[in-house]
């Protein structure tokens, strides 16, 4: 008989094994010395490290190591649903489908009551209601907003995404996870595509 | 005036730029697939999904966010001082005074008290006392070797390196750090080296 000790063992390092392949998923997003594009494994930890390092832009009552795991774990479901940029045109309830039966064939890997609970801080990333999520999907934002304008418009060019767009469609996730970090990034907003109360 | 806010915010965001580079410190491991060898950021957040994962394999008393945190910047004075595999004849004399020296840059990006506070964190890890510190080292010399496992050897191969050195040299940071999985890891070894008593 094989102990229960291993038994956890083996599962979550086929976890940690299977995992390894979201460092194959390209996003659009370049790195910011334009080598190549970002896979999600390191984008994840970039994300971590925001948190990290911008949790005192968290509202009162954030749980930054909740974030943190959140922003770690978010972006697994790629594996199986890929990446989808937020400016390409793309049937939403089809990828959310594609990443729920991800999310259910991954965290399955792990032993039963670590895989349901992991599986819930994704979903509670994905609904985007708790304080820690909004302030997690915030970031998860505004990190390749950073780099666009980094990187002279970056992927902005690409999708011939303009300040409006993002005023309009980007900027309120921000704002509404973390409003200073939204009211920053909206006066970098306003200098780099010349508005004039810049 | 620049308000004080916005300072430590251009601050923070200035260090969130300069450690876009660790994504370009490339390792000698390989990722699972074997399409290329692993950079430091992607291994950085593969780290901190092993803590995460294995969070029950660590010593009662082990603070796993600190430990998250930990792994999630304990390789970024690789930026400036490189990756050096464990398995290659270095000064490590040479690398530790180039690693402090890069902690002293990169850090003071930051805010003093927060820069300050994360040097700590590094300080804290690289000197391997605490127990925090441990575990996170045990899994730093962990990842690397499950990767070697699954791949036929790995840089085992390349570096020329057998069992016994392994398990002298290797293994007991493991064993200090995570018992259980110092003792895991030692039957996976002997069965992929056909030791007898595996």
């Amino acid at each position: 008989m094989t102990p229960p000790e291993q038994t956890s063992l083996d599962q979550q390092f086929a976890f940690l094994k299977e995992i390894d392949q979201l460092k194959s998923v390209v996003r659009k997003s370049p790195l910011l010395n334009q080598s190549r594009r970002e896979n999600s494994a390191e984008h994840s930890w970039h994300l971590a490290m925001y948190a990290l390092v911008l949790q005192d832009s968290a509202p009162a009552g954030v749980d930054i190591n909740r974030v943190i795991k959140m922003l770690l774990l978010h972006d697994i479901v790629e594996i199986d649903a890929g990446d989808h940029p937020i400016h390409a045109h793309v049937d939403m309830a089809a990828i959310a489908a594609a990443e729920q039966a991800a999310a259910e064939r991954i965290f399955a890997l792990l032993p039963t009551p670590q895989g349901e609970s992991l599986k819930a801080l994704w979903q509670e990333f994905e609904a985007a209601q708790s304080a820690d999520a909004r302030f997690a999907k915030a970031l998860d934002r505004l990190q390749p907003m950073v780099h666009n304008l980094e990187t002279n418009g970056g992927t902005w060019n690409e999708f011939n995404v303009g300040f409006e767009r993002i005023n309009e469609r980007y900027l309120p996730i921000i704002q509404s996870g973390a409003e200073g970090l939204g009211q920053y990034l909206l006066a970098r907003l306003k200098r780099f595509f010349n508005k004039s109360d810049a």
